[in-house]
């Protein structure tokens, strides 16, 4: 038999669509048949949610809801407060970790609020705890709300940013995958004007690198890579910017072949999207977050995975935000975070065969 | 009978792909139902074209050559000297200038050079003095290279700029115009990093206006325009950069709504070219280079048009560069150049009608 991973999902926003997705993944067979999933939230917002739309029957082998079954009395899905969860010597079946960070009554769904943005900080904080002590494999995170976030007292702009900083991991960076277009990131969440001073020779090579053992890992190849530049025509030889192609592409890109990896750039950015160059690469590295964002959310709009690189632990994500305007509707669409489940779970098992992340 | 409205085109950098995709222009009988051309370029490459690529029968009324026709010893395309051409009284049929910029034997095809930038701004300016003393109704632009250009001595960075100051316009903008997607931009050639400095309000309702002004006249209705933000997440609530929605984006908005325009912004950058979103707007403003050339070249790569907004003159160019690589080989693809041709056909007959610009 197969060996499932575990993998931790963490709800998100409690004010968002994250608490109605991560219970339709307890309960769904596809992400039953990829891994063991473990919800790091709040019992009390799933329940409220479950009673507002209860789950349909899946055929689960694990039950379709929170509540007590019919007939034995036993409820479908083990709910453990994170003081016990700490002694579960192994997790065999779905569970939910009640994290206690919030009274699920004062939730306002599609609220910003700062107890929400606390609520989503605990989680993660918790599931990453989880990972690096061993207990599940990875982590896949539902989605927080910034503002919510930032008014909570948190000062991290971003998942990847927790991420790097409660690992300990020295250098990181986001790529958003999908059979489409895969991108990665050299900067993320800061203003437009902060990009260039963030860039150097050393950030552009530890993304390429990061970028190439990634996709070599999915692909079980060597990877193609390229790498845009930062300014309009990639400066066009010093017409345009600061030459940051020259000062910090050129020499990432000649540093990342001088070890073995297939990178190519600068690229002219408004050309690298374009069906004709994008299909010769297998990745693109990007220099600030609308050059990856915009062109990954046209073509992999909802089925895109988010996943950090660099970390001691596996984490994907959801490519959504908490689209409060849907939230606790039960009209959300779970496939992005079904999508990001799938990419951890092939992660995990790369790592079970000794494959270096 | 129906006026075709004279239009000129100029031959862009000689050792680009511009000479090749004019003179096939010059005999396509579909450019030949939309307007009579008139290209601006040096007769002498033509001929060494004409001599290595043959054009083939088109079926045109005008012949399909530069050398002389069969039997009556006439040439099928008249050309004329820049002095010669001011006294021409009316134009009628296909016409080349003959602007002896260059030396014909000394281009090598494919080659930044200060020659071909210097003949390429030559073409420009011709042309331009032509349609503002109303020899012709507008003018359709085949592409430079930016440092040939630079090399020459002449320090505007692109079109657009050479467009504006030569017609003394005080406002102007790049709108790049497509059957799938249409944007517009607040700046356009200059370094990422002077790009947050360059915005005002002033110019974000300036675009907005011109774009909406344009957008109206092809629709024939009031448009509806929608406007990006700068940063990621258009700053979350002022999380990321320096409030640049806040301070320039939204009173923009505020005040061309103000006047009656249906505009919307500052939208998320990177939700606002999904196939979802994009669709609410007939344009999109954007408020750098990449921000709006990414996403228009993934939907419309060799059949956009650009227009330059604002001037007293109607400007139309392709949407590609001066494809160095494939120069001079007979290989060039005329779609964009064409379907310039007929926006600015268009845009002239609008004008002919007395609708405003």
């Amino acid at each position: 038999m197969k060996t499932k991973p575990v993998l931790g999902l963490t709800m998100g926003d409690p004010a968002g669509i994250g608490p109605e997705i991560g219970l339709r993944a307890l309960f769904d067979p596809s992400v039953d048949r990829l891994c063991t999933p473990v919800l790091f939230g709040d019992a009390g917002i799933l329940r409220r949610l479950e009673s507002a739309f209860p789950p349909k029957p899946t055929g689960s082998a694990h039950g379709n809801g929170l509540s007590a079954g019919p007939g034995d009395g036993r409820p479908f899905c083990r709910v453990v407060s994170l003081a016990d969860f700490k002694s579960v010597p192994a997790i065999t079946e779905p569970l939910i970790v009640d994290c206690g960070a919030i009274d699920a009554a004062k939730v306002v769904p599609g609220r910003v609020s700062a107890d929400c943005g606390h609520a989503g900080y605990v989680y993660i904080e918790q599931a990453i705890a989880a990972a690096l002590a061993g207990k599940i494999a990875g982590v896949v995170t539902a989605p927080i709300h910034k503002e919510s976030l930032n008014l909570s007292g948190v000062k991290f702009p971003g998942h990847t940013e927790i991420f790097t900083a409660l690992t300990g991991a020295h250098r990181s960076c986001m790529l958003l995958y999908s059979d489409k277009l895969t991108v990665s990131m050299a900067t993320t969440h800061i203003g437009y004007h902060e990009v260039p001073q963030k860039l150097s020779v050393a950030r552009v090579l530890n993304v390429i690198e990061l970028t190439a053992e990634t996709m070599g890992w999915m692909l079980r190849r060597e990877p193609r890579i390229g790498v845009c530049g930062l300014n309009p025509h990639a400066g066009e030889h010093g017409l345009f910017g600061r030459r940051e192609e020259e000062n910090f592409v050129e020499p990432a890109v000649a540093q990342a072949r001088a070890k073995g990896i297939d990178a190519t750039g600068p690229l002219v950015p408004d050309a690298a999207f374009t069906v004709n160059v994008r299909e010769k690469f297998d990745a693109l590295v990007t220099l600030y977050h609308d050059q990856g964002h915009i062109p990954f959310k046209m073509l992999a709009f909802d089925t895109g995975v988010n996943i950090t690189l660099g970390l001691p632990i596996i984490r994907t994500s959801v490519d959504h935000g908490t689209a409060f305007d849907i939230a606790w509707q039960g009209k959300a669409d779970p496939t992005s975070l079904f999508s990001a489940i799938r990419v951890a779970a092939d992660l995990a098992g790369g790592k079970l065969r000794g494959v270096a992340l």
